[in-house]
């Protein structure tokens, strides 16, 4: 059995921010901490909380504690020792948004797999060169402990075919240009509880819809993704809080050649200018737009809306049908009118919602005699890592005890 | 009561070749004559038919008679003159592609419209132009007809704004960066035919799928179009014979910053080597694609299938369902192969094929007790325009005598 001081460390590294937590490395881990460095680099702070949700810390930083990656996790090692000082990190869990063609689960980085994971960084250039930065700040932090990279691709690896390429020519393919699909990490989560709590529904057609200033969906079948709305890159299937969602390449066409844009322009617009943001306005965040009262942020809200509909019929036709829905994501699990208002007139689908426990944001929110079940699951990313990491070091022990 | 010696022409001008039709200009314009000219400028030749399917003519032109646009009309005019001596042009149909926000119908053509159709040319660069040299050509040639243009968008300009808008900073919608759609003229006879032979399914939700080298599909309530495949550009929505169809824009960035290609690289990619073309790396034709053997050649088929299904399934979620299919164009008219495969497994939303009327070629396709009734219905983009051109020439012709 495992030493009840062991601990791993779960990193979800932004471009100026690190999400962690810290877990007992049990068989089922649970958060001692989770917490959260943002502003790294420009009047850094730091918030945590305990297992139970009560405040441990919320501080601004001096700027050499947050000065960088590395600065930012010495703080957060500061804090460890401070709060738990009998836990021991024996490992370090990482969210890395890219896994590319080969990597369909978790691994433990060494320096072959580092410089493998460099090498995809063009095709997440504006994820990956922050996610590796916490790999290499956590590896400097926590010398002895393994770092092991759980990816958002990884569980969208075994997709078919039809749904992993593009119509372009093949070498593009060959070169990984496929529909890689992302938020892995919180579809692995949900498809595990949704084993646990309708292990019948696990076995069907399931679209899940994760919805937050990140968006996608997800098709499931028999638990496992054969479809996703994201493809290349994070911009590509539902319109997000600044991200395009769904573009016709002719646009982009046309703005190189009408309007004289570049890459980095046009990367600008379509990753933080665009999404609920540039159709409304006003605000990238879903409350601000569903409590305003203009035209353009009704209209932001209609085409988030329409376009979650829109693929639920296309990734229904995926799966051959439709057994279930599931929400989650901060939109999906907190917005019950966004939820109300997808499932409205599904009829067709065989889909019919619970408007009272919609409202109260009951775990099953479909209608009694609904055909498809509509589910509310809360997702965890952090802990999906977390299990990530102890599985792989266990294995790695009972490896080398062998 | 009209001449019966008049005759409308329709025009459809590519960027090397013409397609002609010669119309009586009666209530229900009949074909006398259909052809091409195509290689213009660079081997030119003609052929025609009479409205029985007889060949008239089918010969290489000289340099002189096929040199470019005007010329080549001036041939189709001297085969006019040679077969139907009697045969007085009132009036010239053009097909021109993009009407942008404001045509909803088709139009007689002046100087003011002319201008306006070529500030829409950074909308459709590579087929613009060419339909209005089109009408420039037809205007030189028979100078006393009036040119009427019909558009490829006008039958959808009526969409919703969820299906007319992306998820881009307002300005662009207001600048025109919108959902356009296309083939419109082919769904306008679609849907003509519809009312006629089953107006209980014209009233109702309607997907018709335009399969050809060019592809999308129409979503239909009460025979208007609410929804398209198709966006701003002709690259949008399905995989098409050398074109690419749905495209994460974040490839785009990938082909502009990691591979250092341009605009018009780019361009070239994914209009005329991609689609069918670039994952089978042996042709856009789907008679060779079913007939080889190559694994390359079977994905790009199951690509092209699982598209049109996946967007069968996003259509009817913007339909709230479906009551029936309706496949037109070359690949949907000829390609019962194909229609199989769209259809097969889809019985959870309530469609059905009947494999022996889908294999020879019937109307009606779906299997007698199939909730969804599935259509084969050959479209007629001609007769649209040379009835278009007749109602104008006619109205104006009523406007004029009271």
């Amino acid at each position: 059995m495992a030493d009840p001081r062991d601990c791993v460390l779960t990193v979800n590294a932004g471009s100026s921010s690190i999400k962690f937590g810290l877990f007992e490395a049990g068989a089922a881990p649970a958060a001692r901490m989770t917490g959260l460095v943002e502003r790294i680099g420009d009047g850094p702070r730091i918030k945590a909380e305990d297992g139970d949700g009560a405040s441990l810390v919320k501080r601004d930083l001096t700027a050499a504690e947050g000065a960088d990656h590395v600065s930012a996790l010495a703080t957060v090692l500061a804090l460890l020792r401070e709060r738990f000082p009998a836990a021991r990190v024996i490992g370090v869990g990482h969210r890395v948004v890219h896994g590319g063609v080969a990597y369909d689960r978790p691994i433990r980085v060494g320096a072959a797999e580092m410089a493998e994971l460099e090498r995809l960084s063009p095709f997440a250039p504006l994820h990956q060169p922050h996610n590796l930065a916490g790999v290499r700040a956590a590896a400097a932090t926590f010398p002895d402990a393994p770092q092991i990279a759980c990816f958002d691709t990884a569980f969208h690896r075994a997709h078919p075919f039809v749904n992993d390429a593009f119509a372009l020519p093949r070498e593009y393919y060959d070169k990984g240009v496929r529909r890689y699909g992302f938020h892995g990490l919180s579809y692995d989560y949900v498809a595990g509880e949704l084993a646990r709590v309708a292990p019948h529904l696990h076995a069907g057609r399931v679209v899940v819809a994760h919805l937050g200033n990140g968006a996608s969906m997800c098709g499931l079948l028999g638990g496992r993704s054969v479809a996703s709305t994201m493809g290349f890159s994070a911009l590509d299937g539902l319109p997000m809080g600044t991200r395009c969602g769904q573009l016709d390449p002719g646009v982009l066409l046309y703005l190189m050649q009408q309007e004289g844009m570049g890459a980095d322009e046009i990367s600008d617009l379509l990753y933080r200018r665009s999404g609920l943001l540039g159709l409304s306005g006003l605000s990238n965040d879903m409350r601000e737009l569903l409590a305003a009262r203009t035209d353009a942020a009704r209209q932001a809200v209609d085409y988030f809306v329409f376009r979650i509909r829109r693929e639920l019929g296309a990734l229904a036709a995926a799966l051959g049908g439709l057994d279930a829905l599931v929400f989650c994501g901060g939109i999906g699990e907190n917005a019950h009118e966004i939820r109300a208002r997808v499932c409205d007139g599904m009829g067709w689908i065989g889909l019919e919602l619970d408007e009272g426990a919609n409202a109260e944001n009951a775990r099953v929110i479909s209608a009694e005699f609904s055909r498809v079940r509509v589910l509310r699951i809360p997702t965890n990313e952090e802990i999906v890592i977390a299990r990530a990491a102890v599985a792989l070091i266990g294995g790695e022990a009972r490896a080398a005890a062998e």
